[in-house]
């Protein structure tokens, strides 16, 4: 029935169309170079909320009613809608979830929540089990910080190979019909665990999860990234993006200028002193629906390979001397 | 294609096969009325690991591959892999799935993972996505009381309305043909939340996503709990059960003695002292992978409503004031 090339990747029958796109992020998020993309920009960093973590929540509230608008749809209107975030028990999305009366499936991916949010929201959709599915994640500086790191106000020194967590959310509304760009294949990822122990170099311990599941991608649809406007992965920021392409060079392979990564497009690295870039699970998700799918919409991208990318680690794990796993899942979006 | 059975609801015309299952243990789950159906059980609560985490992590290791063996199957026959558990990030899940190499969905929906993970499995199997997919959730005692409550030899007084975290896993085999019970209707639960704010009485705080859960099942499949050997709900304990029926009394509806909690079927409650009983992931988890399944294989039981449950809370949200918002997924599972 659906077109499965080889075990990871299904091709769709029945493209998932995506009916509506919303992005919203914080004060850094304005500031950088895709701010015009964003459908709401706050200052405040709580959001008009009393903590971090209900702020996170509030964004998730805002990009989805954003996202519901922007289709003309209700709530009522989702037969499902596939989320998580970073937070211990992924709090941000069950508490921003919790009004909105849809059936919901909860998703850990770490940073690669968009990807996978968005391909089994497409599974469900082409396989006829929904009509419409929403596909959501956020991050928040600040709760991601202090869970991950050091308290906020301690103004730790970051190592040159951090990244910045983006304050920031997405969210995509799919239909089984409709105008709009579509997601075409989809690559499920397999956790990669190369032995990378530095928490604070997560683009290198997760450039390995990329690389398998780009090649996995590349090899059961028979493309190569000259096949894509733009190949991107979600959060690698300068150094995993390298190592990503040094991989592929040592296969012969030249991944050249239609690769990048969510990650360097964010902010203006350098202005605005972000280290090795961008990171967390909005940061992909708003670079998406912000600026991605309006490059769609206007036509000046095609056809796109969007793999976001996830750490899978936690504080406790660290601390128990273990490495970082990672993970990415692929998406084929084309318009 | 699908016979979609109104929002929440799919009948699904090419039900998933549960090929194997399997279940794992610590030492309470083996004192209890239950111990035979395990495959696998341990004294050990470190599972001859250095810390609880890697033993939660060994336990989901054990699972799959006691279930990959029975089904006589190899890591590399599995399409997919969906799995999550409690512990921040979910790292009793990416660390106990590192090593197998197996595309991987990560979930996190609390103590109702069992259900999310079947209810997925079977939509990704039965829309022609994969042939075979696992289904996986585990949790720990110790890592739960460390995560959630207090450090385990702080020995800190138990609440009558506690439940005991099981320290178990659960792990079942899905695929598109062969011989075992069937998954035929799945409905994906959606968030409730009624305010109840005592972390120490998640079965009050988890009934009413049960309730709404079933409710919205029987209603969609036209069906009752007389139409069903066992309808059973996850780990809600004496309290929360009497809640559901309760609620279900108010409707006119008799759940009578074939509704049953798995919470209070894994431990003697009075003999073992497990106040109001047990929970966590892996209690639902071991019942169904342990004993209902056998059963069923047995022809003991012929059509059973699998419902678990799970409270979407953190400390951290408790800490902020927060209520408990509780979900719940169902599945009707036939010989």
């Amino acid at each position: 029935m659906q077109h499965r090339l080889g075990r990871q990747t299904v091709a769709l029958e029945n493209p998932a169309v995506i009916l509506s796109h919303a992005a919203v992020g914080g004060r850094q998020e304005g500031e950088g170079p895709l701010s015009e993309y964003f459908d709401h920009l706050s200052g405040d960093s709580f959001f008009g909320e009393k903590t971090w973590e209900k702020a996170e929540s509030a964004m998730q509230k805002l990009a989805l009613s954003k996202a519901l608008e922007k289709a003309n749809l209700a709530a009522e209107d989702l037969d499902y809608i596939l989320a998580g975030d970073l937070l211990n028990q992924c709090i941000g999305t069950s508490f921003g979830l919790r009004d909105f009366g849809i059936p919901f499936y909860g998703l850990y991916g770490a940073c690669s929540t968009m990807g996978e949010s968005l391909a089994l929201g497409s599974l469900l959709v082409a396989g006829g089990f929904a009509k419409r599915a929403g596909a959501m994640t956020s991050s928040h500086f600040c709760t991601a910080e202090r869970q991950y790191r050091m308290p906020v106000p301690y103004g730790s020194q970051r190592t040159p190979t951090a990244q910045w967590t983006a304050t920031a959310s997405g969210c995509a509304i799919l239909g089984d019909e409709g105008q709009g760009p579509r997601i075409t294949v989809v690559t499920c990822g397999k956790i990669v665990d190369k032995g990378v122990t530095d928490a604070n170099n997560m683009g290198a311990a997760m450039a390995p999860a990329a690389y398998d599941t780009l090649r996995a991608h590349f090899s059961a649809t028979g493309t190569g990234p000259k096949d894509y406007d733009l190949v991107l992965t979600g959060d690698l920021g300068v150094l995993g993006r390298q190592i990503v392409a040094d991989f592929f060079a040592a296969d012969g392979v030249d991944m050249g200028e239609t690769y990048q990564d969510c990650g360097m497009l964010l902010y203006d690295i350098q202005k605005q002193d972000m280290h090795a870039g961008a990171s967390g699970c909005g940061c992909s998700a708003s670079v998406l629906c912000g600026y991605l799918l309006g490059q769609m919409e206007a036509r000046h991208l095609k056809k796109i390979l969007f793999a976001p990318t996830g750490a899978l680690l936690s504080p406790t794990s660290s601390f128990q001397g273990e490495s970082v796993p990672g993970i990415c899942h692929a998406l084929t979006i084309e318009m």
